[in-house]
């Protein structure tokens, strides 16, 4: 039997609950598609920060390689460890170290659940450039002697960088729609952004079946909100991306519902599926932390490790589940009953199929 | 009797449009409320870049200089002119020169009006840094011997210039509901943000009375969508700013009803009013250009210059002819439709009063 190996990370506050409720929603569609699906551990978050002085040991990089995936529930408790510890310690270097260069986020309503939109007919999918760009943590203060001091962050884009995420947004998109937005600022942006568009131009030129189209990022914002159904495939930097993905997941309904890949499409480094909500400590282990989002990645997670049919499967359960209404109200059921929900849903539909 | 010298800048495209329409209502405002406003129109545009190789002439901030206030519809034609050249030819150099920091964006429902959320009830007033930050034009362009180039954008942030938005930040807020949405990315961009972050702290404690809250931008784009009457007063950067306050136009209807100002708050430089639409080249000059955002930008510039009665009466002219259906849909009601509503509303409102 094909068995994967899985790093599993709760992380922090509902990271715990939802990894959990994940894992055994993975499990079960694991059994049925024949594969197996082997988890490890890792206790590394805030808590393992305040044992130990670091976010996870030093050779946590190293240890994770070896997997042929990560699966991270959320990390981040701000109140006790500050942001720029707790993700620039685990979050952001696995991005960067594996070379998930491509963040991919699908926004669109799950069956019965209500987002603040009136438009509901939108399937847009967000591909976030993951590595570099404002997130490049170039930068420094200067204390000028007229106490006019001076903070500075500098943007980094690489030719390499750029053209491999356009080249993947394309690819997606000729896989979906055939359309692609890549969105920018280069009217105000001159360096970056006007790079960003160049690169864009030239690599269209492989991808002629594909309809591209340019928007500056304020344009965009409006536009997922005004007309989100003329959308398909969007690529945009790291800074762009994170900005429209938690807009889409504004748009789906909430962050209950916004799953995500941190992929390496090279496949030399394992990639990293997580739901996006944050570790919402105030609810923490409360029983009530939404499951969806994290089901979900752990779905993009079966697809990406090619096991298609088991993905499509966790997927029906839960829109089956939602369309009853069940995990589509934030607070209103727990995380047991989703979680319990979906696991019958699949059963059910495996029955069915049989 | 008192009178103000406005300086016109129709610019591109629609510009011109809503330009003229605006002017008729403020002179009809003007003429109500006893006092002078005398325009003086300059033709800086894509097409006089067109002719003199500029957007303005070389003494074009110098001109503008003397002027009350500056009142402007829109430049760019991006088919025919680059932006690079149309905003930073214009645009961009004037909020730079008079010190324009606070570019101010007020975001609701005008009655009538129905927006693509479900949500009605907020009211929000978007200010946004206008004159450093993630504009700076910092930046080049490096390539490296083995063909991977490199493009950088240098965010450039002042101590002085981050304290004296966030200070207006909290003086509009204590004309208001008191409350304070500062929005950075912080999380990921540990030298300007975390800077601004500082800042803001500092200036908090002069200001006891406004209740302060901390976003990053991408939660902050979300709940602009999913719970916007919970927010009152929002202060940014420039680029955070900019993508807000799209979004922010998204919510109440649409570009057409998207009224700003650059302000110089220490009134030692002209401010400058207009509309947040761009040129739109495509429906120029055919008649169909909504005027409302004008014209509320034409208020937002009476209520600078001191004149709060009328400042007022056009507003609620305004509202009076949204709440009537007229102005409400893009590309229903013909410009100059619109507008004569507007007028008429005006003098029955002081009819009404007298
Ligand atoms: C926590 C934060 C650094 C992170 C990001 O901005 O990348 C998060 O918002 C996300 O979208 O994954
Ligand atoms: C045209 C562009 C440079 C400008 C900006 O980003 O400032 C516009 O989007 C605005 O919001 O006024």
């Amino acid at each position: 039997m094909k068995t994967y190996s899985i790093a599993l990370i709760p992380g922090d506050g509902v990271g715990k609950d939802v990894t959990q409720a994940a894992w055994q929603v993975l499990r079960a569609a694991a059994k049925r598609g024949g594969f197996g699906l082997e988890g490890t551990n890792f206790p590394w978050s805030c808590a393992y920060y305040r044992k130990t002085g670091a976010m996870m040991p030093k050779d946590g990089i190293e240890i994770l390689r070896k997997f042929d995936a990560i699966y991270l529930g959320s990390v981040g408790w701000p109140a006790e460890v500050p942001d720029a510890v707790s993700l620039h310690g685990l979050l952001l270097p696995i991005r960067k170290a594996f070379t998930q260069y491509a963040n991919i986020r699908p926004h669109r309503l799950l069956p019965g659940v209500q987002g603040p939109l009136r438009s509901e007919g939108f399937d847009i999918l967000c591909i976030r450039e993951n590595t570099e760009g404002e997130y490049s943590g170039a930068g420094g203060r200067v204390h000028s002697g007229t106490g006019n001091e001076v903070a500075v962050e500098t943007a980094i884009f690489t030719r390499v960088g750029v053209e491999r995420i356009i080249r993947f947004g394309f690819e997606q998109a000729r896989a979906r729609r055939k359309k692609l937005a890549s969105v920018t600022k280069s009217n105000a942006q001159k360096y970056s952004m006007v790079f960003w568009d160049e690169v864009t131009r030239e690599v269209a030129k492989e991808y002629r079946d594909v309809e591209v189209s340019h928007y500056h990022i304020d344009a965009m914002a409006a536009r997922m909100v005004m007309a989100p159904e003329s959308l398909d495939v969007i690529v945009a930097s790291n800074l762009f991306g994170d900005i429209l993905t938690d807009l889409g997941a504004a748009i789906q309904g909430g962050l209950g519902f916004a799953a995500s890949a941190n992929i390496n499409p090279d496949r030399e480094a394992p990639s990293m599926f997580e739901p996006v909500h944050g570790s919402a400590p105030d609810i923490a282990h409360l029983g009530i932390a939404n499951p969806i989002a994290a089901i979900w990645s752990g779905a993009m997670m079966l697809e990406h490790l090619g096991e298609r049919n088991a993905a499509g499967e966790v997927m029906s359960a839960i829109e089956s589940v939602t369309a009853r209404g069940i995990g589509t109200i934030a607070g209103k059921d727990r995380t047991e009953a989703i979680t319990q929900a979906v696991l019958a849903a699949i059963t059910e539909g495996a029955e069915e199929r049989s």
